[in-house]
Parts: structure tokens; sequence; C-alpha cells
């Protein structure tokens, strides 16, 4: 059922992943090297014959998409949405940007270190200061140093910037954990952005606990989602802020227009698809995902064995301490001698030295090549 | 070659425009009721099936939709165009608001009125005042009033949004218009902000001046284009900035991912088929057009009489002038009454009465009916 994309499919399909000189292996974006869902694909063609290429409807009231999600989330996680309080958004990113300017106070945004990059300025661009709450690359878990956490809250912090499942660690936060943060908050009457794209990839062994599926969060909190990350869709524009009250869907739905009305009409099909009909797909996935996962161990144990990283829990994107190496940014000794494209790691926690993050949603013959041009790039010239 | 959609395909495949009540005939919003060009249709079956669903390419050098815009300006409006030059972003609000925000001082953004509905909370949402320009509603011909503006660049405002061709005015601005314009900005130290999204749908008899083709603009304006107006893509998400200089495209791209980097890698299919294969389409599209103009004359003529209308010398989107019905709110009696739905004018122009926008861009059909039922319901009863 997952299919693998050829190279020359896959530079076709993934057109900025792909972006790499004919000898790089490409392991950087967070898209993977497969074929989409059939379900996605023949939607598309459907509102593409139909002529869906004008302005999305404007469901208030959740419609079709809000209905889709709702049932997605029930399946996958157990956690009952109200279809109404679903929000379209263009991605992700811009839906965070969208609720820290009309939902939070203009205090300091918390952003637990390493981040996806692009939410590095996301504080910024509206307005806020960005304040760091890093975890430490040492101890064997990923953990929030909450008693950080309590300090910056104190200090004035006023909103928790949270992505679960995490990217770029792979870590899926535990209920006690979610507990523990959601105290501290409600606690010092602050709020929380719970960027949720990679729920629908938990791999086996975990499970995703919705932030907003805990007691005591609805009035404080929105969830970001998307199909995006585990269909890949990317490139297709429609995420969703599923708020926990009506409250905070109606503060959402009366700010201008300008503020949120980007996203695509194509971008809904392919969602209402994904959330609909992708179930089986997505199913497969997880299991191929699961056997990356183990090949990457192998590999890591065989080719790198002083590599080190924590357990993936969620996601296909392994987060990597290199620093046995001797390398401060191995990304860039990764493609300049190995010609394979990682994300460097500082660009998840600037100033971290050591990291980078490698991509495993791709053939088992690419991760080995992958990994096996990885350790001949970092080892002693 | 312009084939008009039945009332079944429309509701089918513009999902926002037709939501509306099965005795109801939409002529509000900005799209047409034709079918998307053959060519586009086909580049994106071909897209889909390729599973070009991934994030777009950050061609900072203008890359195929740069090359192909420009082929486009240079054909379509004498305009050249340096590729390079060429940015994408989500749609033309999205990107005004971009400009806003990274290039021009904070000062007052100056608007002329009647606006394009949503452009009237783009200074607000980049946290600069919005003054007013208005256009008289009386007088023969759209003018903008110079001595206005002159007063308000004295007075502070640091940016012009210009739309042009106006929507929904439906005035082309002559290159007299535009030098003056220029000539005050740049006394002032001024910005321009020119939306030319509908520069492709200037009907025989006119012809557009793009702001950046006059001497002297390069350094102080952007221009936003799309081939979303014209291709009835506006849910395809990918509209462009052109910058008039390096240096100004440099600051666009300097700014963070998280301010520009939504658009659709769909809509940059759809985009580059347009510009560079919908030509034909389009001049044919301009003939239907000009007929609907016609058209709509001859039907006011004989049905609202009174009714008031400028020149219609581009786009689709008649700006009726209905004060002498008596309502102030035309539209809304139009609904109740007539069962048609136009775009109420105060929501273009606030504090205005008696306006409303009709789009003609239906079958000669609908028009006649549309029009026949907006003389119904303003007649008095």
């Amino acid at each position: 059922m997952i299919r693998d994309l050829t190279d020359a499919e896959a530079r076709a399909a993934l057109v900025n992943k792909w972006a790499v000189p004919d000898d790089v292996l490409p392991a950087w974006v967070a898209e993977m090297d497969y074929a989409v869902a059939p379900a996605i694909t023949r939607a598309l063609h459907e509102a593409v014959e139909r002529g869906v290429t004008g302005y999305p409807a404007l469901e208030h009231d959740g419609g079709a998409l809000g209905a889709a999600y709702a049932g997605f989330a029930r399946r996958r996680h157990g956690w009952e949405v109200d279809p109404g309080l679903v929000l379209p958004t263009v991605d992700v990113s811009a839906g965070v940007r969208l609720v820290l300017d009309a939902l939070s106070d203009p205090g300091p945004v918390v952003l637990p270190l390493p981040a996806y990059a692009p939410q590095l300025d996301l504080p910024g661009v509206t307005g806020r200061e960005r304040w760091d709450l890093p975890v430490t690359p040492d101890g064997d878990a990923y953990a929030l140093d909450l008693d950080h956490l309590e300090r910056l809250l104190e200090r004035g912090a006023r909103t928790l910037l949270l992505t679960q499942p995490h990217n770029p660690c792979g870590h899926v936060h535990t209920r006690a954990e979610l507990e523990a943060v959601r105290d501290l908050v409600v606690r010092h009457g602050a709020r929380v952005v719970s960027d949720e794209i990679h729920a629908p990839l938990v791999l086996p062994g975990a499970g995703h606990v919705p932030y907003l599926s805990l007691e005591g969060t609805a009035d404080h909190a929105v969830a970001l989602v998307a199909a995006s990350k585990a269909f890949n869709t990317a490139g297709l524009k429609c995420a969703q802020v599923v708020s926990g009250d009506a409250a905070t869907h109606a503060r959402l739905t009366a700010v201008p227009m300008v503020r949120n009305d980007s996203w695509s009409s194509l971008g809904v099909v392919a969602s209402v698809a994904a959330y609909t009909e992708g179930d089986a797909w997505l199913d497969a996935l997880l299991v191929r995902l699961d056997e990356q996962r183990s090949l990457l161990a192998d590999l890591l144990a065989e080719h790198l064995p002083a590599a080190r990283m924590r357990p993936l829990e969620a996601t296909y994107l392994a987060w990597l301490d290199l620093r046995s190496s001797g390398h401060d940014d191995p990304a860039a000794v990764a493609l300049e001698h190995g010609r394979v494209r990682l994300a460097p790691g500082h660009d998840y926690h600037p100033g971290l030295v050591g990291h980078a993050r490698l991509n495993v949603a791709t053939s088992a013959t690419r991760l080995s090549e992958i990994v096996r041009r990885l350790a001949v790039a970092l080892s002693p010239r």
C-alpha cells in the first residue's frame, strides 16, 4: 500500500525536498518519498475535473472539513471534537501566528528548544518576545524543565507554544507531562498553543494525548492540526485550528478576513479525503515507518555506534546527537563529504552544536545509503 | 472557448460564490461562472498524477513562475519584468500585508475608497493607521483627489495602496494619472503598493499601465499580481510580488519564512499554465466580458434607467450607483425582494449609501435575470 517513489518520481513530485544536486540524497525537509494515498489523488482529480479552483467555502460552523476532522480525531485519538469548533487556516505556522495575534496577551511566548525552525520567528512576527525553554540534550529522555517553565510564567510569559508529538525530537508527551504543564499554565492564567501536526504519526508503542482532551484546558488552549504531515500534502495548504470552546472559536472567526482567508480549496478537498478515507493507508504508513525506525537503529548501531538518539516515538524525523564526532555542524559535513542533506541542529536550537535531523521516510535502500554516507563523512579524515 | 457552467456545475465548482439558497442568483463574489481554461485543468491533472502535493520550490531567483510571469507581462502589458524579481506569495491580500510589514515605514497607509473590502483591514493588521482617500461618487468619471492625497502625504502618510485596474469601480488608471500620483509620492518619499490583480482583465478600449513601468518608480513600489482573477483560480493560492529593484526583492526574501511561505504548489502549477498557455483563452474571455458589459448597459437602460454607472473599463464587476432608488442598502433589498445576491456598497466604502457591486461574469441568461430581479426589487412597493 505504501509505494516508494523512484528517484525520478521523487524529483518530479517533491519539488522542494528533492531540489538538490543529482549526487545528493535529501533527508532534510519533512516530506516522505512515498506516493500520495490513492484516495487523495482520486479526490483531487475529481475536484479539478469539477473545477474547484475558486474560493473555498467560508464555513464558520466547521462544514465538511470540521466533520471530517472530528471523525478522524475520534477514530485515531479517541478525542471528541466538536466539528463546529474546527476552523480552517492555510497552514500550521500561519495558524499559530493567527492564534497568537487573535488570542494571546501581548506578553512573551515560551518556546521549548529544540523547535521546528520557523517557529523561532513566530513570536517576533506577532510583536511578542520569545522566551526559550531549552530541553537538555543530555539525559536519556526528552523532558520539559517544568521548574524553568514555572519561572518563565512567574516572570510574565503569557503563552506556551507546545509541539506534541515533538518535532524534531520525536517525543510523545505523556498524559502526566501534559497535566503538569496544564497545572502550571492554569495557575498563571496563561495560554497554550498546541501544534499537533504530527499526531497521526505516533508510532507503535506510544499514544497521542491531545492537549485539549485534558480536563480544564478548553478555555485556555487551541490545537493546530493538519493532514499534511501524515499524508504528504503540505503544499496543498489547509490546516485547522481546533478551539476548546465556543468563545475561543468566536474570537477566531471575528478577526478581519485578511488575517485568515488563505487556505486552498484543493487543500480542503485533500484534507477531507485524508480524514475520511485515509485510515487504511495511514495504518500501512505507520507499519512502514516503524520498520524504517528499526532499520535506522540497526544502521546506526552498525555504522555510527557513537551517535546518540532518544527513542523515536513519533514522526519520521530522527534527532541525532552526533557530538561525539567532534563536528559542530554535522549536517554541513555530511553534505560536503557525504553528499547527503540533513537539517542542521542549530536551526532548531540556536547555539546547540553537534546535532542534526534525519528524515527516515524514504526507501530502505536510500536510508541505508544515507546513514552509510553520513558515517563516512563524519569519520576522522 | 468560454463555456458557461450550468447552475449545477457552478454550484459544484464555485463552492463559495454559489453557497446561496437555491432560489438566489449569486452576483457577489468576484468569480466567473465559466469553466476553467483547459490548459489549467490539464496542468493540474498532470501535477496531481505526478504527486505534486508537497512544499513548492523556494526559488528566490523567480524560477519557472518568474519566467512565466515575465513572459505574460511582456506579451499582455508590454512590460519588461525581471523574472528574478518575481516572488511568490499566497494571495494578493496576504502579499500586501507582507510588503507593508517588510517594506513600509510604520506610518499611515492611504487607501482610496471605495476599496476591495478586505483591504480596509490591511493597514490595521500591520499595526498602521488607515487614512481614507474617498473618491466622490458624483461626477462622470472616477478620479483620485490628488490635492487630498498630497495633504495626506504632507501630514505623514507613508504608503499609498493603489488598486489598478480598480475594484470595485472598474476604472483603468491612465498614464497621466499614475504619473501625477508618482510625482506626489516621490516628493514625499513615500511608497506605493500597487494591487494589479485585475490587470489581465482590461477590456477593449483601455490599456493597463503597470505602475512599475513608469520611470522613477522602481525604488519605491511593488506590484501584486496573480493569474487568479483572470483565470478563476483564487482558491489555488499563488500570487506574486513584483519588485522594482533588487534591493526591494532582497528585503522581501530576507523576512522570516513564517511571513511568506504559504503559497500552494498546485497554485504555482496553475499560474505557470495560465501565464504560458492561457493567452488564447484569455483573449476569448475578454471578448465575452465585453459582450457582458454591453448586455449590462442594455439591461440597465431597459430595466433600471435611473441607475448610474461609470464606464466599466476593466474587471467584470460593475459598480452601481442606485441612490435614485431611495434604498440605503440596495444589495439587502435585492436579496430580500429579488433573490439576487449583490455585494453591498458600504462594504467597499463605509458610510456610502445606495451602491452595490454586481458581477457580470455569468451567462447572458443569468445576467438578464439578475438585472430584471434587481429592478423589480428596487421598484417602489
